[in-house]
């Protein structure tokens, strides 16, 4: 059985050395705080005015200022900053936190289309941490939709009536 | 309804403060790779011969030596240490990792019993980085322990008839 790094990686196209070169600097210390927060807002006002329902309904519980300061505490907690996102929400737990939405391979492809987007629009990001991000984002959203069948596997669920999945992959 | 990160620290005692101050210092350039090793060898050595056959079982389809392997990498990532868990599986991801297994309060429990004296016998770490990460350990056993129960709840599980778990807290 595949694990969820191989998944990932062959889903997403992006090698595991690749997705996690963002360890290779300090991106916290080389950006700052104010790109992370442009970049989460700038991702999230192009998510919440998708015009594709089927995505922006994914997010219609959450509050969008809400949203931009989970991913940007995320991010920058991940990237080599202080550990914002585990001082007020715990672990970052993707797997688990992702559980309630249907993180398809379709949904990964317009979470990721709307990232490119967002970051090309970012003037304070350099080109070689922008191409770092988007590889490690690219994984990420492969690592989670290989989390998210985990909601169908016998080892995760024991129901077996667990609806409306369809094998990926 | 609580979160995550509130039934974490009223089950464990121990406030988010208390459990994130392993970022005060950083724990990995303070104590090198070689205690981190130590412990996690002390902890699975007391797991796999625990007396508990009920706890020990949980472990039962794991190799010791790749339970070793994957705490002591995941402790240095997070202690701020290289990224050697990441690297080689992915994102930690806690709560998707451990959905295979029946992370109740009893288990929180006595995975602490024995992670307390594994780091108890562990000669080359400080009494103070032992306090810190002892109450790193004891949120993040109860952090499991709430996403747990996701498995159970409506948000997560579609299937109304997972069986065998009890309302806790």
């Amino acid at each position: 059985m595949m694990s969820l790094q191989q998944k990932a990686s062959e889903w997403s196209g992006v090698a595991p050395e690749n997705a996690f070169a963002i360890d290779e600097v300090n991106l916290f210390e080389k950006l700052g705080l104010q790109p992370f927060v442009d970049l989460s807002t700038a991702f999230y006002t192009r998510v919440y005015e998708d015009e594709e329902e089927w995505f922006r309904s994914i997010f219609a519980n959450s509050k969008k200022e809400d949203a931009i300061q989970n991913q940007y505490e995320f991010f920058v907690q991940r990237m080599g900053g202080p550990p914002l996102y585990s001082q007020r929400k715990g672990h970052p737990a993707l797997i688990g936190r992702h559980r309630p939405f249907p993180v398809t391979h379709q949904a990964a492809e317009r979470w990721l289309h709307h990232m490119q987007q967002a970051l090309d629009s970012i003037q304070n990001i350099d080109p070689d941490s922008k191409i770092k991000m988007m590889n490690f984002f690219r994984h990420t959203a492969y690592f989670l939709v290989a989390g998210d069948e985990l909601k169908n596997s016998a080892q995760g669920a024991p129901c077996k009536h667990a609806a409306g999945k369809s094998a990926a992959g």
